[in-house]
């Protein structure tokens, strides 16, 4: 903390805080600070200037304005979770931490419908919904530990999200905190709010545009059955048309994912998921809905899998055959550590049908660069989680595997897809936004965040590649004509 | 128009369009200039200053970045059918018609996507689609004659939203001109696209965000079923628990349609519907899914309907049979026509579960008042249209009519719903807005407004219920530390 002003700003806001919140509320003990350094995306850290732990909407409110009235910058944090560093903290700031706001306010089956606050665990709604026969559809890969709140802030998917869509699909309302400390709601418990559709820009703003302190979320009802297969193939490229046949019959599985032969060792090395033998690729396919329904596509599925190639296709039987097959799938990323000292993980979408070709220049790369890539992916919607593997102690390997992982997310942009699917952009893909939209989106974007925040210490340095103050932000009003200026605005 | 200032700036553009948009695309006539006065809401009009008919993205920005340089008003409008005023133009601004922006750029059958320019009429999109098995869900009653552009600015719904969600969940990426005349992309052609979700805060904002100039819009599979059913009930009560019943045991209609005996009467007297005779409701229940599903769910909402006093069901036999079924639903709005010189159509949203109550309280002031009202709506999603009919030529029957359709909205409100499910706020419904939000809810959504359209021309005067300028909107800035103003904004 170099800034002598930052710093005498910060402990006038531990006193305020510690009076207003309690003592318990505040930490600012440097050890314990550093434990909250880095949230998923461990490889940036930042020990954060202050902690605060409120638990209601009024003391964030108090949290938001003590910041505000001294211009501290603050981010807020769930379970941190997330993999692009968008809870990364700042050494001059205050880290708003929502794991104490956990209550699950109601739950409302006739209108299927729960209002929870940002720090209840993902799961947990649904585990509150399920005696009802109900149920909280995302389901990131994290969802045992990671909070509402963020899956709200980063718009978290999962891997049922080619059926069921992502957060912002299950949000309907939620309470904010904007950053001149104003408790608003955006959006509310009907499924189409009059004006500006604000829960929806809000959901996926990574921080950026307040705190949220409640969220309205849809509840579905479980589905009658679950079905699950482990289908073995020679290649990606069998598993691939496998994939494009099953989606071109018109089938929606809950999910489709596949795993290379890469991923598949790191796999079996880390939690002996005994997946097909000599495998070169494994689709796991999930079919949920009405019985009926579901044993004629099962059907269909399993033929689609066959007549591409599948060596073995294994169905579940029951739950335990189920979360068996899912184990292998569901550990992957951490497994990859067994195989590789270190591994980045990425995360980019393509068009479903580019997929082989994107496959093939991603092996393309690997082999020209010598840095080994896993993939593992959603690949019912097109989106790529390839693991790059390195060793961070041989000198190099470090940067050639960040040039791959770039590499391929211009892969990505240049087959008509997208940086990110899922885990977001945070500090992490900042640099990447350029490349993917002009800087008249871009500008389009700064726009709604100088909006709500124009002193830019509402979650700063995040999503956007260029900090800059928001007065140069070209304004909108070059241009204009004097008459405007002069009054006839009023007609506004 | 009274202002010469305004006068003069108009005629300056009538110069301008015609030398970059040619002779035809510009109408100065003052006959053909009234034809353009209202849209679907027709007890408000105002003749528009001018009338521009642009066919590129270039001719758009051309007309935007005109208006902009002189300060005048525009409002876009499509094939001119909503009905809440949102293409209400203005005396002194110009209309910027997009009819002639018809073409479907792209279809794109394997990633289930097409790319379609703003005055492409919504069923010309599915008709394109068809051949290949596919269509666009959002349904509008108006979907022979409404443009995409007019369903992307209303954020439309339809009959099948129940199941299929509203327009925005069928936009993945916007092309538009921003009012300060900047052709920007919003979204994509992937369904998360990175940074701020502006497309979907785009998707709904009433023509007061900018002009869409073209459309990416998912396509879905063409449901391999479509079944349908008609159901007589003596009351509303009883179609009320009926359709309780129906979505309580976990089925998702299509379509749930219910329509009063003062509806049913007047789609007689037009259309001679021939619905069951002396039924005080009906309703009309569509499944479509795989044949196995929905023969099984289709038993069990018959089963539904007579358990809950259904003493007619017919059943669609063929799709001659359903279309007789849905043409007295899809006629009822004008063959109000038939039973009463004029009528409003309210449009308001109640949770599902409070139907039977608010029903019997619309039955009360319809009583009290001694104005007639008919109930058409959407029973799955607690969609109401409730008709009040009155007459004109009688004094004091419209303002009577106008206080009940009001008092409707009170009660929607007061029963946890909102103001307009569909149809938008416009300049119709504006002044509810504040019996809904806050003043900080509003002034959030006028912030984003402000954010893009600072002067105020771009459809001004609809959705916002205070005209102001947007400089009088309560500044994010105060409280802010002079630090912040010194530079340390710099951090962001």
């Amino acid at each position: 903390m170099a800034d002598p002003t930052a710093s005498e700003a910060l402990s006038r806001l531990v006193h305020r805080f510690r009076a207003a919140l309690g003592e318990r509320a505040v930490i600012s003990d440097p050890v314990e600070l550093a434990t909250y350094s880095c949230d998923g995306l461990t490889h940036y850290t930042a020990t954060p200037g202050l902690v605060v732990l409120p638990e209601t909407t009024e003391q964030v409110q108090e949290v938001v304005r003590g910041c505000a009235e001294l211009g501290v910058p603050y981010v807020a944090r769930g379970s941190g979770t997330g993999l692009s560093g968008g809870a990364l903290p700042r050494a001059d700031g205050v880290l708003v931490v929502t794991t104490r706001m956990r209550r699950i306010i109601e739950i409302d089956i006739p209108n299927q419908r729960a209002v929870v606050e940002p720090g209840v665990i993902n799961l947990e709604v649904t585990r509150a919904a399920a005696p009802h026969g109900f149920y909280y559809a995302p389901d990131p890969s994290s969802q045992q530990v990671c909070s509402i709140g963020g899956n709200v802030a980063e718009n978290s998917g999962g891997a049922h999200c080619l059926k069921y869509g992502f957060t912002v699909h299950h949000v309907l309302g939620l309470e904010i905190v904007t950053p001149d400390g104003e408790v608003v709601w955006l959006g509310g418990k009907t499924p189409d709010s009059p004006g500006y559709d604000l829960a929806g820009v809000f959901v996926g703003s990574e921080g950026t545009l307040g705190i949220v302190t409640k969220i309205v979320v849809r509840l579905l009802r479980a589905p009658q059955v679950v079905r699950t297969l482990l289908a073995g193939f020679r290649s990606t490229d069998e598993a691939g048309g496998a994939v494009s046949a099953i989606i071109g019959a018109g089938v929606v599985p809950a999910a489709i994912e596949m795993m290379d032969a890469l991923a598949i060792e790191a796999a079996e090395a880390s939690v002996h998921c005994d997946y097909p033998r000599g495998a070169g690729a494994v689709l796991i396919v999930e079919l949920d809905g009405p019985s009926a329904d579901v044993a004629q596509q099962f059907a269909e599925v399993e033929r689609h899998c066959r007549e591409h190639g599948a060596f073995e296709v294994r169905v579940a039987a029951d739950d335990v055959e189920r979360a068996e097959i899912w184990k292998g799938r569901k550990s992957a990323f951490a497994a990859v550590g067994r195989i590789s000292p270190d591994y980045l993980v990425q995360d980019g979408v393509i068009p479903r049908t580019a997929l082989p070709e994107v496959l093939r220049d991603i092996a393309e790369l690997s082999a020209r660069s010598g840095v080994r890539v896993a993939n593992v992916f959603h690949a019912g919607d097109g989106n790529l989680h390839p693991l790059v593997l390195f060793d961070e102690s041989v000198p190099g390997q470090g940067e050639r595997a960040e040039e791959v992982s770039g590499a391929i997310l211009d892969l990505c942009i240049r087959h008509g897809g997208s940086i990110t699917g899922e885990h977001g952009v945070g500090v992490d893909k900042a640099k990447f936004m350029p490349r993917m939209f002009t800087s008249e989106d871009l500008d389009t974007m700064q726009l709604v965040r100088c909006a709500f925040d124009p002193a830019g210490i509402c979650n700063p340095g995040k999503v956007f590649p260029t900090p800059r103050l928001c007065g140069e932000v070209p304004g909108k009003r070059k241009g204009v004509h004097p008459l405007v200026e002069a009054g006839r605005a009023e007609l506004f």
